[in-house]
């Protein structure tokens, strides 16, 4: 006779076969980015485990994979989250959302749930832009809201683009772009994602509701000076990038910290070529700028960009920047969130810094975003963590979710 | 009949043979390092072209390449340089000295020159230190100026030890370390380099000789922080280490403008995981400082040392400081300069910033350095040149004192 079905073991079954997926050794945690080894190793995983459970699973224009209980129609209840991380990332940014949407379905259907809507789980691809740089690749693909012929010239660090990472995965480059019939299909979309705070942890709670995402974006600086000899170089004939490439850094905390509720961050540099005794001939940086509206977020961008070309010029270096992505401020339907907050007896809303697919989907569809409670509120880190009885929390959140809006 | 032997032909042709080999396309430029694939190729030219000549090729314990012409014997004149690169490095830097050489015996040959004393090409490993860290690796380890067992423990960015590295390159990593009886072979060394600076342009000559070299060394930096995420994480929560590793690299100038003769540099800056979107969790800062004596380079090291710390403290982030190599100013040998330059006319003698090979073998045998004209004074970088004709007055000028210290 089989088992009884227990969520917590499900869960901690479908945890532990990601595990081992995409560990990184040099810089600890994981590194699975869009259409790489690690990812696509998990794709694998996630199309088994559908197909196991007996779901259909489509893989759309844009790489994005959907499993199907019932038939793709234009009201879905649909759920998921991505399967990538950040370089070093941690193990629940992404995966959590997606193993929940798994794990509820099982819970649905041990309690006997028939759905009167189809149901889909979705796992967007390069949500995290650690590859091809432009965050919520999949969603934003998916919707539209990037250029198809831009995303496909894309590239990562190695100079691989985006058209060449889709096909090396078995796609068609040149059907990347808007797929109204995938999102015809979307009728609601909520999506499960661990917190990248200490929201929940302050309210005492396992589980919450979003009610907006900072607006945010990434722009890329790059400086240009002169390579040359460290050690024969005087001082006076150098264009050393490296010196603005570092006040643009000590700028963002500063001109962040005078905008209320902004964010800004350099956390990736390369100075080119990279060498102790080279002075770089160019130096590039991506800065992460956020805030709750689009004008400080711009007004921060512009107050950093105008230290970044002061700096530049007092060292006789070119400056030009990029912007690589940029979203506006995301306020989730209310309806939905208040339909979803009600189904979980009143949990609380809480706003994010984090961008998410939900954050793109919500320009087309009412969307709503469950958060699962971070005990220290570290994400995008080895030290990201939730506890096993809160991703449980989680998981009987979504499948009551799922089976109010899809009953 | 053969065709009568003509120095700028036999120059080209070498020359070009190298062009190809460790081509870098992403950076630009050439990245040779130690034992890698492109230094190997680079080996065996080298190895090829003196066995063409005739020469007795032999590796020594330390992995250094020497082409005897002549038994090899306690009092040698010795000559050459290295083929490594920085990353993205010149043509010249290195392969100029090695090329020369070879060139050189071509000349004495074909004017019947029989040596008295024998004559040695030697090709040091490692020079640039690019992928283990320590520059001029292979005559530290040769003249015993660096720890064996030390060496033997340096990694490479990809985690290979140069045990490892040599092992796969046919060396036994036990026997690395002082080599007496590869030293006592030398009795007096003489290398060719293009100049890295713009002396002998100021002075209007294609040649020069060395007087000394700047006290130098390299030092790692590693700020730690908290790794966490760039959008979630408020301002005053963060412990970001790229402020304080920005703060280090500023004052790395203001430091070095206030002593006299100083340089100070940041060419290579690694964040950990190393993502856009993501606050770093520590950040590796490698400071190459040199100046013209010991106590101005130790205190340009530690006033850049006291701002890091204060800048590193002052976010909540810890600091460690290794010092990963350091070599004391150099002062050549007056008797051998100065007959050197008589044989060539009296070519003017200058200083140089640069770390080369004939520093390190300085300490032990009378050593000279011949400088060929750079029209930029660029170097360490693509743009790094020397003219076709100061290259052969490089080639004529190197065999004439190879005639007369071997005659």
């Amino acid at each position: 006779m089989k088992d009884a079905f227990r969520t917590p073991d499900a869960w901690k079954d479908a945890f532990q076969a990601l595990s081992e997926v995409g560990v990184d050794r040099r810089r600890g945690g994981y590194s699975r980015h869009g259409f790489d080894r690690a990812e696509l190793e998990l794709r694998a995983w996630f199309t088994e485990e559908a197909l196991r459970r007996g779901l259909a699973v489509r893989t759309d224009r844009n790489g994005n994979l959907w499993a199907w209980w019932g038939e793709p129609g234009p009201d879905a209840v649909v759920t998921g989250s991505h399967l990538d991380s950040v370089p070093g990332g941690g193990a629940f940014d992404g995966p959590l959302g997606v193993i929940a949407a798994l794990v509820a379905v099982d819970m649905l259907r041990a309690k006997g749930f028939a759905p009167a809507k189809p149901i889909a789980i979705v796992v967007f691809a390069e949500e995290e832009g650690g590859r091809f740089g432009v965050p919520c690749l999949g969603s934003r693909l998916l919707t539209g809201s990037i250029d198809a012929d831009a995303a496909r010239r894309l590239t990562d660090p190695d100079g691989v683009t985006l058209a060449e990472a889709v096909t090396a995965a078995g796609l068609d480059p040149a059907r990347l772009g808007r797929d109204d019939e995938a999102l015809a299909a979307v009728g609601r979309f909520v999506e499960l994602h661990v917190e990248q705070g200490r929201g929940l942890v302050d309210l005492d709670a396992s589980v919450g509701v979003a009610s907006s995402i900072l607006a945010h974006g990434r722009w890329r600086f790059r400086f240009s000076g002169e390579g040359n000899h460290a050690g024969a170089t005087p001082l006076g004939d150098r264009r050393d990038p490296m010196l603005p490439a570092s006040a643009l850094v000590l700028a963002t905390r500063r001109v962040a910290s005078a905008v209320d509720g902004a964010r800004a961050t350099v956390g990736r540099l390369v100075p080119n070529p990279g060498g102790t005794n080279v002075i770089s001939s160019t130096v590039d940086v991506w800065l992460d700028a956020r805030a709750p509206d689009d004008a400080r977020t711009r007004a921060v961008v512009e107050e950093i960009t105008a230290a970044a070309r002061s700096a530049a010029a007092g060292e006789g270096c070119e400056l030009t920047v990029a912007e690589e992505s940029y979203g506006d401020t995301v306020h989730f339907d209310t309806g939905l969130r208040d339909e979803v907050s009600g189904v979980l007896g009143g949990v609380p809303a809480l706003p994010t810094g984090a961008g998410h697919d939900a954050g793109i989907l919500a320009a087309h569809v009412p969307t709503a975003m469950l958060f699962v409670r971070n005990p220290t509120g570290v994400s995008h880190a080895p030290a990201e963590h939730a506890e096993l009885a809160d991703c449980v929390a989680g998981v009987e959140a979504l499948a009551a979710v799922l089976e109010r809006l899809a009953g």
